[in-house]
């Protein structure tokens, strides 16, 4: 038994990358999403590296299947130190042509799947002596653009990504005297990522001049608000290309 | 047939007082809420005024009662000029024993129905010829105190007040060229309702010295927003009592 | 002697209607700038439109001017019930190559001038018994854009700005239980004024279209302003014609 | 001739922590403060732990004393990699007893000096030839509280502290293009000094469970953000102790 990370939403460039990073730091790294033989790549690329993966297939959006996974990491792995919610579902759409069906799925991915997963690990957490350093574990959103603001045609993501954040500063302010760090990471911009390299290969070809974010760089930041003592905590930050507008 | 108001979520003295308000400004005042039978005492009041009112029983969280509603509205009694959604569902619980059945349920009341309704009566609006004036029509949101901010303990209801701030956000983006005007309202204080009557007694004593809203004045307020020409457009304010800490 | 309505800054379209406004309204309406003679045929509009206007050369930024200023309007004309402040100076230029002077100049007259005036006028508001409607006065200040977000090559304009906005919000925390109404008007888009028509013919070409501001309709926001009663006082709006991205 | 980081306000324990960080990281540490003789203890710390010190006597708020400190460090010591500005001025006062002059010197000491400083830095920096990494520099701006909500009897401070977070901003949307991170540190809650040991002991005696904050933990922030490569930027975060309110 020994100290678990779990990455809710290791699918994607940034998952992955936070994934290792943990589990460089020691961390039993427990990595999910809908259909586990996607997970099998990471799993094998953190233990070339030294490292130890667990992977679950498991719908974020489905409360047994949550409360099962969170149960059987604390029982077969180890203590959840820390959270990491990375689901995200950015489609644009007019509010005119939005399906109810998918305004209500873009939620239940990018919001209710977060609520889910870090009401049942704060619960762990805070059922756990308190140590001595008063840092019970910590929890952390991955927000985006979309998270500050509701631009034409994104009525359905940003209203998740909107619902996220208050989640996060809901759960900071609650749960910050229980000694559980809650952070939310406003991402804005592109990330290298296979999505990004195939439908926007104008944006893609920024890389070159560091135009769009390394997910290596967005998992230090992660790493750093882990680290963070509880004297100074941070709840919000941006990351952000150099030659991104805001 | 003659140019109709609607009002989701009449239920309340907020939503009451803003279809009364309607109704003396010369609208067929529609009003709705889940059960027919509470709204005659307010259809009644309407009436008496010397106003028109039609009370319609639906359920903001089901599509096919929405799409039912605006289409027999627009055959029935006009076009909808003016549509406000005024559905709340202010119930706070800790985030460790906060239940994913609610949390989806606050989330359903008083987001999705906004959705819902919204876009049904954008689809007409934008469908119309456009008018001399540029404005083919006002959409209104009621919005709170956790429309801004995810206090300890409100999760659930501020997931979805930021949820429906985002809503109006990218609706006025993307429907303000198309004539539309899309605006939230922030109501941070306590209103005069039964509700704060009975529950809150102390904060319901601050009435006699103006400390909690009175349900005419924010249907001025919202009167205000739909007088509005279109080259000066307010997209957001808030109301509060003078006496109310922010 | 009659109540008195001080509007700091005339000078411009805004200014101007707005002080027309409240001399309809039956104020004794107070305007300033610096020098005197411009303000000639705006007191001889109001008065050929039957209102009471007295202009006053007053330097916003100098105290002396300033406290002479206040003294001579509650001596001579009446007791101030309202003031404006629409004092703006919106010129970018490059961090690199911004002067400290210009820097200076530019809080000084949109920022400093506020604080200078606002805080004569409030000595006096809160110095009168307390009325009936617990309403002593108002004090409203013109915003930007700008009062929102420090755009580039606009360090020193956003910087009054949001030092004005910082002094509204503080003024309203603290004066709103003295019976002052203290609200903050965010304008954002061109307004239709001499400035703009020579300076941006394109976005003046708007006006056809309602795509700028209407200096009457900014005036009407600020009379209903005045006007809200104390249990539901806005603190904050925008005013923004239906075509500005935002 | 060695990389210079320079610090604006080392007088108090956070200045002095970041450059005794900075010291440490390997930069010629130049400190500034009004009178030189107070500085002379930090930089026998600093010296002490085998780094480079440099103290200026320099008022922040003299245009000339600001131009000259930069060209002499440029000169004597070398190109300035880091500047933090982090003065502060935080005295309360009612709206009704503020003086003109301690208005404008809040303004003068908390955002001013930071215009002068953070120019004359800025200058320097877009100068030299651009490196390999794309990064020319970093600088830094201590924000607080008061530079988010101008709160009751803090129209002078918060007036002072939005108005450098404007400069932040502004400074970022231009200056990234051109290499230079430019960011604003939220710190939210009291800090581990002298002012708060002798002037506010309730407060001072959370430092026992962690409840003010560290400055040594403030400085690793500092530190975090210059190491920051340019595809991830952070703009803006805040600190605060877990037991904080917000």
């Amino acid at each position: 038994m020994s100290a678990a990370a779990l990455i809710i939403g290791a699918g994607d460039a940034t998952g992955g990358a936070i994934a290792r990073r943990f589990a460089r730091e020691g961390y039993a790294t427990c990595v999910t999403r809908r259909s586990l033989d996607k997970l099998a790549p990471l799993v094998a690329q953190i233990e070339a590296e030294g490292g130890r993966a667990h992977a679950f297939a498991s719908d974020a959006r489905k409360e047994e299947e949550v409360v099962e996974l969170i149960e059987r990491i604390e029982r077969d792995v180890g203590p959840i130190e820390l959270m990491v919610f990375n689901i995200g579902a950015n489609v644009p759409e007019s509010i005119l042509t939005e399906t109810a069906r998918k305004y209500f799925k873009v939620w239940e991915m990018a919001c209710f799947g977060g609520f889910l997963n870090a009401r049942e690990v704060a619960r762990r957490m805070v059922a756990r002596p308190m140590p001595a350093n008063g840092h019970r574990g910590t929890i952390l959103f991955t927000g985006a653009t979309a998270s500050l603001r509701g631009g034409a045609n994104f009525a359905a993501f940003s209203g998740a990504k909107m619902a996220l954040r208050a989640l996060a500063q809901s759960m900071a302010r609650e749960l910050g005297p229980e000694g559980i760090h809650v952070a939310h990471v406003v991402v804005d911009g592109a990330i290298d990522t296979e999505f990004i390299r195939s439908n926007f290969p104008d944006r893609y070809a920024l890389k070159a001049q560091d135009g769009i974010l390394n997910p290596e760089h967005i998992a230090d930041t992660y790493a750093m608000l882990h680290r963070q003592p509880r004297d100074a905590w941070t709840h919000e930050l941006d990351l952000r290309p150099w030659s991104e507008k805001f």
